[in-house]
């Protein structure tokens, strides 16, 4: 994907000079102010433990948004149905996509519904566009990064703002989600039930935003954690070293990956957010986290650092480890 | 589509009060000033005599935008493909939207790629969403309607803005792109071949604001001229009469639409514009239409009336006939 999207839809779509734009691969864009961000989802089942893809979408785009340090203001939906999906089940996903916008605190105000022969979309697929705008807690957040960083610039929360000595921080437990949706597309049941995480999270960095010294952001989606570390040493040319002993992983995640054979280090989560804070700041916002009720369970999970320029790991066995890019998915249509 | 529409998004979805909301149906929604679209697109096949899928996306979001006086800043873009998709249909997409683009002077600046197994979607299907902003030029159209209209205070070109004595304008010939694509579903080769008229009107519509006296746009894609039409009675609480023998068609698509039974009025357009028009201002956009190149053959055709409060036509053969809101779509995946 990585590779389609750089040899194929760069050079054809990209080339726009804006503030923050297509190039960056950032969580969204900014054009004349306005945070932009389109995502499609494509997830089956459409209804998962824990979740479902309305909820998924909502949250996904609103995560983008504030992952930039933006507020969102406004959703636009575009749903593709297939022929033969159930209306109750189109119904659920929107009462779904209601709860989830009211917990947000953001509207769909735009969309279009288009019908497709029955195939393989098991149901529907939809489109989550979104806009978000620049908020007095995001120029606060600035500001305290500038007081500790004088050479800081950015205007917005960006993946290549890491530097070494910054702290990494994980807002709560890996895995959660593509262990949920492997689960039932594999009809797996476990001893205990495995949930998706999927869950907006725009008022946790609001809160963690007022607190001040948030240099980086990115909700580990595709590819997981490992995907959001690596990118964010490419992007900011540092190395990066985690401890695994301080990543947050719930037993019976860490149990069923075993069984499945995949690295939960590397499958989507929809309800965490990863953090690049200025360490003189780390530990204020890792008390905010741990106040809000989506981010209990963070931890400081390690820094960036100038040691090497790739992503690295200590492990609980002891040694370390390089965490590389994921190559491909370990779960289809995770989301 | 417009019962789904009624009884189940909106009740779960609307609710939004914002300039211009949801509950308006308008061509794009309008929050802290910014103009705001999402459209998805699933036509069959993605290749069509005339255009494809990616310049349909990306007209189809600039039209929307333009349509409500705004001047299109930015796209996002996402594509669900199915596997098999050959690259070089994908590159041939994306070198159509690159040009689309480039017509248009807008950019892709964020989006979002999914992949699902090989089933009915025929390659692709994707979403174009849109931000858009306020002019100047529109500030002078609307200070021109107020000077013909001292009661106008609407501060966007909206569906509901039309009032009896307004002019209706039709950019150019209709059905083309209905009756192209159809064709090309249907394997059909006429003596001369139809081809869509898919194109971005963002510039043409930019000229005609310029001269000042347009209170409602649209541009009549799924439904075809009968659904703009009967949506503006509703939504402006008027009647519109219109004269058959002024609206532009082609010979070949009155001829073709004939053999397929299909009412040519009731078809998607994808290049085309419907203006209302306060009537002192009709012939002056009129001229300035037919000065551009996507508007050379446009016609006034009508006006809105309080002598009934439908649609209604007076037809080339003599006496009038009611032009209702079409049932469904006479042709399936034509967007």
């Amino acid at each position: 994907m990585g590779k389609l999207i750089e040899d194929l839809i760069l050079p054809y779509l990209g080339g726009f000079q804006t503030d923050v734009g297509l190039e960056l691969l950032d969580d969204a864009a900014v054009v004349d102010g306005v945070v932009f961000k389109s995502d499609s989802h494509a997830v089956r089942p459409i209804f998962f433990p824990g979740g479902d893809i309305g909820r998924l979408a909502v949250s996904g785009t609103v995560n983008d948004l504030a992952a930039l340090g933006a507020e969102p203001t406004a959703l636009g939906c575009g749903f593709v149905l297939e022929e033969g999906l159930l209306m109750k089940d189109l119904e659920q996903v929107l009462a779904s996509m209601k709860v989830t916008c009211q917990e947000a605190a953001v509207f769909v105000v735009t969309g279009d519904t288009k019908v497709v022969e029955k195939g393989s979309l098991g149901g529907l697929v939809m489109n989550v566009s979104g806009i978000g705008r620049r908020t007095s807690s995001l120029d606060h957040n600035l500001a305290v990064v500038r007081k500790h960083r004088s050479s800081f610039s950015a205007r917005w929360v960006l993946d290549s703002n890491l530097q070494v000595g910054d702290k990494v921080i994980l807002s709560g437990t890996i895995g959660d989600h593509g262990l949920a949706v492997l689960s039932a597309q594999e009809g797996l049941a476990f001893g205990s039930k495995i949930v998706s995480d999927v869950k907006p999270l725009n008022h946790m960095v609001k809160k963690v935003l007022e607190v001040g010294g948030v240099v980086s952001m990115k909700d580990p989606t595709r590819g997981g954690l490992a995907n959001t570390l690596n990118e964010w040493s490419e992007k900011a040319n540092v190395g990066v070293f985690v401890h695994e002993e301080k990543i947050p992983m719930r037993e019976d995640v860490r149990a069923a990956s075993e069984m499945l054979g995949v690295d939960p280090l590397e499958v989507g989560n929809e309800g965490k957010m990863v953090l690049g804070v200025v360490k003189e700041m780390a530990d204020e916002v890792l008390e905010a986290l741990r106040g809000t009720a989506e981010g209990g369970e963070a931890e400081i999970i390690g820094e960036a650092t100038d040691a090497f320029d790739l992503v690295a790991m200590k492990t609980v066995v002891g040694g370390n480890r390089i965490l590389a890019m994921p190559v491909g998915d370990p779960v289809p249509r995770i989301c």
